[in-house]
């Protein structure tokens, strides 16, 4: 067996693995359901009370007019990208390099919508007011990420966002929200998501990150943009006569958790130090400002798997499934705080931690 | 409330529904995973045990190479006539002018994929190989629906099919198989799915018509060609993180109803003779060739609407929820006979028919 899986199972078969809510089974779904009334009808082609309701709750909670579910974000996005493409008769939208829709969906924007991307930033940090002010194409649209997770989720000051914003509206240019972390990043801003949709013409969320459930995600924005998203819905291939098992669990776990992400944000600045404090390790951003961070480790990715690899067997601790490379003798992994992590006993954690340093200085000698 | 309300109101009250399998509440899904282990893995992204082992089994079952589960027929066939084309270089497929990609999609197919329509027979009657052959246009791909839905789900005969499947070849036009009701249609061919998929180069099957799953479908062919429909499958939207609510459902109703089959299509020629026995009704087809047909009937919506609510309160038995105009003095409805019809008692049944004939003489007076 290969190194990378044998760290992913033996990561699933720690004690306390500690990333997340846990495990993607089946018992995520059968929470759901267990006592749910099961004359409850579907939902049937995006009408009916479980698919209508829901998405009411969510454009009032988004502060926007109106909300439609989506089977997944890289469907909502692209849409949302075509629609104020057209809009303006432009077909370019401007985003980071490291933007989903750049690296993550076999370029999907450009082979079915024919929309070209321009690059903002480098690929270290965050897209900036001069970024945007500097920009030489006209695009229709700005997508930003919030937080930008492909660095770690990083993030811009909320003053910032709001000169964007304001820049935008000036230059007639669409500010979308690529929000797949955005109930993450609330505590950070102490905004509300209203607050900080309010300097968007457009918004996705996504329901199995920080949420915890199936898939799905909302597009919101005003009534004509949902309007149209709707039909564009059905061309991709996403009106499916029955969504109700990713809205049914999106309710669900938004309801369980949304009052937790405070606590998931303090957890992961917890976090974040007591891995600073180790041999060898920096996470990015050095401080949170949100439930995730990226681990960056001065070991290439065979030394550092073997290594927790003992260390899982030593502590009961998961840590990591996975490992990327980043140049010849470094990798990193990303760690997202939910659930899992305060559920290991202080003291466990504290002494898995000691051993995680120890042996880092073992291996880098 | 209108009338359209009403009439699908008054049929789910009933206490003998005709249609299908009955409701599409919470309780479809319930049953199947009622029992079953809440360790069970999620598929991740088209990978994990879930995905592939139905994923082979539908190939085997097919008789093709590879098969891909995707959330929509939708998504499915407009990827299926893309990978087509662009092998041709040809931006053309040919369809019946009722097919689904034709009235049902938003003009997907077009404003996703800039593919044209050649369209083939006329709206009363399927393709027929002097149609294929009569072409003027060079087209990628034929797309045959089997049975044609829109027209009460009518069939060319098998050695049809096969010259059409031989032609098509000798030309290098791919074939494609819209099989939303393949199972369906398999005891009147006498064929088994294989053999009828053998004449196709990609073929798609749906899970929530005959077979009664929640939604989702397989995308079919070679090796190849399911390869390049995966990475579509992304740049759609489709490539959820977890599918398996709708693949769990899949596999255990079509477990649970593969044999079932030969008996829908003899309870539907049985229903469709008791509808043509009665004043002004008759069905398309006469005798139905699938477990569907529809229903004729020489009355303005609003009229049988009125009928029909008579009818079920006084016999308790539900014919239709819903009504389509057909001119200005007649109008029909489809019959899709699954689990509900034969838990009808058969003097209940014939009692109600004798109501419905009843009916209809007073009401065409």
């Amino acid at each position: 067996m290969d190194v990378k899986k044998k760290l992913a199972e033996a990561y699933y078969r720690t004690t306390y693995p500690m990333l997340g809510h846990g495990k993607r089974n089946l018992h995520v779904l059968q929470e759901v359901l267990q006592g749910m009334d099961g004359d409850l009808a579907s939902d049937m082609y995006g009408t009916g009370a479980v698919i209508e309701q829901f998405q009411s709750e969510m454009a009032a909670h988004l502060g926007k007019e109106a909300a439609v579910f989506f089977p997944s974000g890289t469907m909502a996005q692209q849409i949302a990208m075509r629609i104020w493409c057209d809009k303006a008769s432009i077909k370019r939208v401007a985003y980071h390099p490291l933007c989903h829709l750049e690296i993550h969906e076999e370029d999907g924007l450009k082979e079915l919508h024919g929309i070209q991307p321009v690059l903002l930033a480098d690929k270290e940090r965050v897209i900036r007011l001069e970024d945007v002010v500097n920009m030489q194409e006209e695009v229709a649209c700005l997508l930003l990420e919030l937080p930008q997770r492909e660095i770690g989720g990083q993030l811009p000051e909320y003053e910032e966002l709001e000169a964007i914003s304001a820049y935008c509206r000036k230059k007639g240019i669409r500010l979308h929200l690529d929000g797949a972390r955005l109930f993450e990043v609330l505590p950070y801003y102490q905004k509300t998501a209203a607050q900080i949709c309010q300097l968007f013409d457009s918004v996705y969320v996504s329901f199995y990150k920080g949420v915890g459930g199936i898939a799905g995600a909302i597009l919101a924005g005003d009534k004509l943009f949902a309007e149209e998203s709707v039909i564009w819905k059905r061309r991709h291939g996403g009106d499916l006569i029955s969504l109700y098992p990713y809205i049914l669990s999106a309710a669900y776990y938004f309801q369980k958790r949304k009052e937790n992400f405070p606590a998931y944000y303090e957890d992961a600045k917890e976090l974040a130090a007591l891995y600073n404090r180790c041999h060898g390790i920096t996470t990015k951003p050095l401080v949170p400002v949100s439930n995730m961070f990226h681990v960056h480790v001065s070991l290439n990715r065979e030394k550092l798997a073997q290594l927790l690899l003992s260390l899982y067997e030593e502590t009961g601790v998961g840590f990591t499934h996975g490992l990327y490379a980043a140049g010849e003798d470094a990798c990193y992994f990303e760690v997202s705080v939910g659930d899992c992590y305060p559920r290991i006993p202080k003291e466990i954690g504290r002494q898995a931690f000691a051993v995680l340093d120890r042996k880092m200085k073992e291996f880098m000698e």
